[in-house]
């Protein structure tokens, strides 16, 4: 009998499965190979370059020309998918992967992606990036008529959808299966001949190709290019489908051509800065923004000091456009695992301090500007001003390379809900005031889009996905109507 | 993140869903109770006490008044759910729960039962003993359906037919399934009001119901009910449903009328020697078989020596018909556990003496019979009476306490291809040559009815499912037709 | 037994390294083998063949011509040492291992044995059965010599005493190191050049002399050698060392000659039935216990039922005797693991169910002869006792077949102290109306030693180490004179 | 880092207990605190804040007034001592801990630190943060006198000499040993009622006193008493013994007085950058390294780039001092775990780009200072300068912020043998060529210690220990007398 630790505690909760449901979506990163004789081995690899998207799990699909092989797992890719053996099961020239965002509470491994099911035409895995925005409505309609789901993901219905559908290819399933769902989404699928990658109709969700040795290759982000020295090729675009096979790539267009508007949080916070995402550095635009934040709320200080690592490209900006000196003022755990126990007595600020620690010799006596990429809940802020302050940091004046964020996510970040959102509850005196600094500016909308090379933000027609700073979402929400404000709360988990 | 091994290594065998498969089916022991405060530990007692049905896996399911929780987990029940925080997880006042035959090859923790779904009118969890004959076809269907089938359970097809139902209430979407599928079962059903314990319409596999403090259970063994203490009420009949809930015990004949005819295996060799099957106590039918056998076939010998611990009450009805000395020839290793290296050189019959081994002292220098309850390969026979010779037996008389297995199973049974059944390939004077014994016999036929209390076996209708020894399949074989020589082998194997 | 993923917690308690100490000392059985190929292989066998001397953990030591090898693992042979990677790692044709007895409380690994020192000569690795009575008294004067102990096992002073002799050779160092102690052992022991195997002055725990195709061994029992068709060459002499080298099997005498006294518990329960110890039939032994036992207490009865599976054999010799039939009335479950949560309601005699269960058609109704072996606390008899009257038991008179245990052992026997022995403190009618039997008898010593085939205990010089029975020490119990009672409890616990 | 649950699976090496060993010594964090509510706790959060000093394992051992509790696990402090149930093992209001450096081959649990030893006056634990020069010698003596030695660690040695002391107090005992010691520590030990910190003669390795709540502690770096808010009282003396207790805080000399010389190789590479080691900020040493590297050896170029982590500081020097941009042109993955399968075609420089990546957008046609903190082999050097022109870099100007390293250490860091050294092989230009680099240029030594605050070098007595760079090594080196030259290599390693 195998003794192997195999866990799998699962709890159903029927309430879940209808409106609620405490994990139901979450941030992604994706990755997709075909015709690779090393398929799972470079699946592995870009998937460890996009692990900043998601350490909670991680899963690889591989298909070997007859049967399909799985493995998912909790945890980090270097720690789960780097060995011989778990490769060596994954056998195939084609793959495709995920890693998934770590949120607290249960993870149960049947929601680990990439997910599978059987259609009559043959099997089809598929990893998704992205929430969708009628997912539960599609359940309610889906277990209504008999359908059985196994997992508490959105990306099943997807399945379902594929699965129900009278078209005879698989293509077209998949397809019909797209064209039912809302939100954001950028998707890579598996079947039994084909890599299949896909973008939402407005590519709110990132998704790029490459190509190595004459090999096609899927990824959220180029990083995951540059690990295996694969050339970029193009980013998918919205609304559009790219069927990749021993043809080579084909295209297909599933949605009515409408202007591009994706998601500015992957510039500002999300993607890796060595990325280039929509055809832009992400270094780059994070400079700029520390340029245009100078620009805006210069402070007289003596060092300019990130909180790193998100912070530092906006703050080598701000160093730049000001010539004020930069220094490593913070600097950075790079061990944090699990949370610690808290000592009964006498330690203070012992979260913060887990993650980060004061440089004194760069701060003590000097006035300080702080630059950090965005504002939550403000609560970190508050401790690291004080951290700041006790190592001697004469005066703290925060910078926010990103403007206040007053509205949730419904689209694969997972956001807190609005009344926890310090800027939609606080006017900029009461936010300075809660975090304790000395002033506090954040960038202002319109130098956001400066930054991002833009002239100014079309109001009529937004070039990105901004809700979280305007409130504008750019699809309908169709859950929203059927779930109450805690679920709502909910929604804003994602793929 | 949590680093806790997780395994779950999954092939998906394309193939595998339509026709072939590892591991579709296996042999099992089913426990469920309703309205008890310790219901998850009394069904993790009940299954400790039905492991002899099962050691490859377990797994509970429990409703907790608003909540399904599951635990399903490879190995004993004493080792995965004895501990307080297992049980502290499954949570409510009714349970069931299942144990899986060890077999050798692929466990995929998806196949551990209980299966649950959630349908329409609320979640579904099911447990299973017996095999279906017609599930491929109906898997076929409804994959061609649009269905997404998770596991490579035949029971995964009950919950399917269930969910599509559409009928409004679960009770008889849940006969509606029974009323689709055909084979053996004996099944236990868990729904947010009610425990349900259904028995196929021959009865082939057995269920029984138990009583304690007031509380109904169910369980595949009157065994399990000894454990905590509960009284046997009455085993279920064939083609019936038992309904327990706040109201009491309700019966629902969901099959015509038609004459019992249980599995004549679980008195041979499958339950355990004190249960109470349909009515008649193992141990003594065992001890009939013995002095059947030993009128049938007296042997000239000094003692009776039982191949343990399977063969211990026929021995001892042999010994006491006979007069022969009854003594413990062979003892059994109780620690047998994987299997061990075998060394390159010098140690010779391994595999049985990890099991089982000589006790010269009982044995040397005299003329023994044998009694083993079944022989079907023979492999292992060859080995105990060459152990015998080497530990100086004079002669070795082999006793079989049933008739030769001639065809296999398909009721829930792991039995091999008929072309490995060693009596469907050789006569008795072949087989005895085969072993190596002096002489060879086994029980009749008509030895067989006599001890199970009968005067003999009714041609037109047997009182008992008795394939393996007559070839006569009580129930249509319908996926036979639509499975090749391979598959029907896998067909043998059962939940 | 604990499976947990071992990883050391260790605790040291200062007080127990003196005289005190939790776990210090378990029953246990040994293997070694000299110039085999596949020698940890089969130094994995015979462990497992001795499985039923020790379960908590099992440790192999292996030697390749360079480099010793240790694995040590909590846990069943069939579990830690059954894999080929294990075996792979513990290379060399020599090899020694030991499985330890499963006490309650802390394991700890560095106990598990064999234990390992690197002398000035070269590396010396002992797994020792037995217990040591004046260890407490060497390890303090150790202690104060500067020596650092590691382990909380007596046998840790063995390499103590060796390592700090002043003699040149390993094997000398070995001799000195055994004058010094005091106590039962069997010992087997692995240099860079041999295999040596010992037995204390009285003979008092056992080991055998075995042969495999020129290859020597050392085993507690024969079983060990029977598992791989070796062949029995002798038992080791009290007082004895062989040293098994390239040049054959020497044999040295350590100790002054005196009349072997071996220990009588391992015939009544330790060993197993089919093991041949001091050149007597185990099996044989306990059958002629059953025959007088029946001489001397006969009851009226219907049937003869054993406590399985250790009262089987003295059962059998008292329906022979008798004449009354032998039922097995109790089903022992072979799958007993933990120990499991306990129901809060309800559940009635849940211990011992878990482990035995009444066969209701054996007794119901009948007069019942119950036969176990020995008689410690008595809680357990209590049990079986009721749970025969409730399965319908007419009478039930309890036999047992030793006499009654009045003093606790300090030779590697783990025995509760004194006053829980419960022949220590009633009378034979107050024992009787404790355990709730019709009748209750225990064999007298006269009739032990006649099962033995001894004319009468020798009073002056008793053929057997039997001080349970009669209080009588074989040899000086120095540590008792520095422990406290308590840790004279302790002094029953054994390696 | 293996997270596997390691049960030790040990091989003894007979040869390498005496000269050779793989494994013998490695780089080492300390920390430990005296009577405080949440001592162990405490150790946890200072581990973790050291945990850059070692990530193979870890282990804490505490004192609760009676007995000393101990673990000791595998991989990460936040990973093993986090959760609740440990710390709850871990009692007692005194404790000590100890981080080890993860090197590749064998771990074995019973090296993990802190080692413990019951010695006659009561127990000893100690940890080690160093390595010394004569544990050859010294485990050569005491094995030849009888010791047994359990750990290949040349802490124990230190255990083994207070223990064979013929002092009666443990204080006295442990100088006893200090005393025969030879080579670099900082050490931390626990007794029965006293927390004692040690510095090696002249102070090679670091260790400071903190205080929090009038609770005294020690630790390697600053940094460790920053995460729980303590208080920096002192750096420990060089040759000198504080020892805390409920009587507060007592200094011993152990060793005559001459100057300090401690580690020149903390400041460059070992402590974490907001660490005060010695009274000096190891952030403000680098940064002026930096600025003594630009003014020694400027380049024309268009960005200054560090190789992150440990490059930042010196190379804001470099490019405060020149002028020239700082920018982020490498960017480090910060979820490197295992070494991952290398798949078999097409993806080049793997090994590097798991840990960083070019960022393109930063780099693409400038001229770019490369500032790494040390060449040692050279071999990762070559591939990142390679990674930089395949980004786009026009020219790539390397600078080392430190001397060339010519001599291994023989203290404490893993160096590899001398042979291996870059710099001890090849001319400047010739490590040029090699590297491929366009210029290259290393710090001078009167360059460093200019960095460091001095005037020059004093060369009859250097103020810091840099041999690696002069070859002036500051302690006898006993060992190597009786070593080979492989296992001069060996000596290299430390704990």
């Amino acid at each position: 009998m195998s003794r192997a630790p195999v866990d799998a505690s699962e709890h159903f909760d029927t309430a879940s499965f209808d409106l609620d449901g405490d994990t139901l979506r979450e941030e992604c990163g994706i990755f997709g190979i075909f015709g690779h004789p090393d398929a799972s081995a470079i699946v592995a690899l870009g998937l460890h370059a996009l692990q900043h998207r998601g350490q909670e799990a991680a899963g690889i699909v591989s298909f070997d020309g007859k049967v399909f092989h799985s493995e998912r797992r909790p945890g980090l890719v270097g720690d789960s998918f780097s060995d011989g053996a778990t490769i060596e099961r994954l056998k195939g020239r084609s793959a495709i992967g995920h890693v998934r965002y770590s949120t607290t509470g249960g993870t149960i491994l049947r929601n680990v992606q990439p997910l599978f099911a059987e259609l009559a035409g043959g099997g089809l895995a598929v990893a998704h990036n992205g929430n969708l925005t009628n997912a539960l409505s599609i359940r309610r309609d889906l277990v209504r008529d008999g359908a059985i789901t196994q997992s508490t993901s959105d990306t099943e219905v997807i399945l379902h959808l594929a699965a129900r559908s009278r078209k005879p290819r698989i293509i077209e399933r998949f397809i019909d299966a797209l064209q039912a769902i809302q939100g954001a989404y950028a998707l890579v699928a598996l079947t039994n001949k084909k890599l299949i990658g896909a973008r939402d109709p407005l590519g709110i969700r990132p998704l790029v190709l490459g190509e190595l040795d004459g090999c096609y290759m899927l990824a959220s982000e180029t990083c995951a290019l540059d690990i295996i020295g694969a050339r970029y090729v193009r980013d998918i675009e919205n609304g559009e489908i790219v069927v990749i096979s021993e043809e080579g790539v084909e295209s297909i267009r599933f949605a009515n051509a409408q202007p591009m508007r994706p998601c500015i949080f992957e510039y500002i916070y999300f993607a890796r800065p060595d990325s280039v995402v929509n055809g832009k550095s992400v270094y780059a635009v994070r400079k700029a923004i520390g340029h245009e934040l100078a620009r805006e709320s210069r402070a007289e200080a003596d060092v300019v000091v990130p909180v790193p690592d998100s912070g530092v490209p906006a703050a080598l900006g701000y160093a730049q456009e000001t010539g004020i000196p930069f220094e490593m003022g913070i600097i950075r755990n790079h061990y944090v695992g699990r949370t610690f126990i808290q000592p009964t007595q006498s330690v203070r600020e012992l979260g913060v301090r887990m993650k980060h620690s004061a440089n004194r010799a760069a701060i003590a006596g000097k006035r300080i500007v702080l630059v950090d990429d965005s504002l939550v809940r403000g609560t970190t802020s508050v401790k690291i001003v004080r951290m700041m302050r006790e190592a001697g940091a004469a005066e703290v004046h925060f910078r926010i390379a990103s403007p206040p964020i007053t509205h949730p996510d419904y689209y694969g970040i997972d956001t807190p809900e609005r009344e926890k959102l310090l800027a939609a509850t606080h006017d900029l005196e009461g936010m300075r005031q809660y975090i304790g600094a000395d002033s506090l500016a954040f960038l202002s909308i319109p130098g956001l889009y400066r930054a991002m090379g833009e002239t100014e933000r079309r109001s009529a027609c937004p070039q990105y996905t901004d809700h979280c700073f305007t409130g504008e979402y750019p699809t309908g929400l169709t859950d929203l109507s059927i779930a109450s404000p805690r679920q709502m709360a909910m929604l804003a988990e994602a793929d």
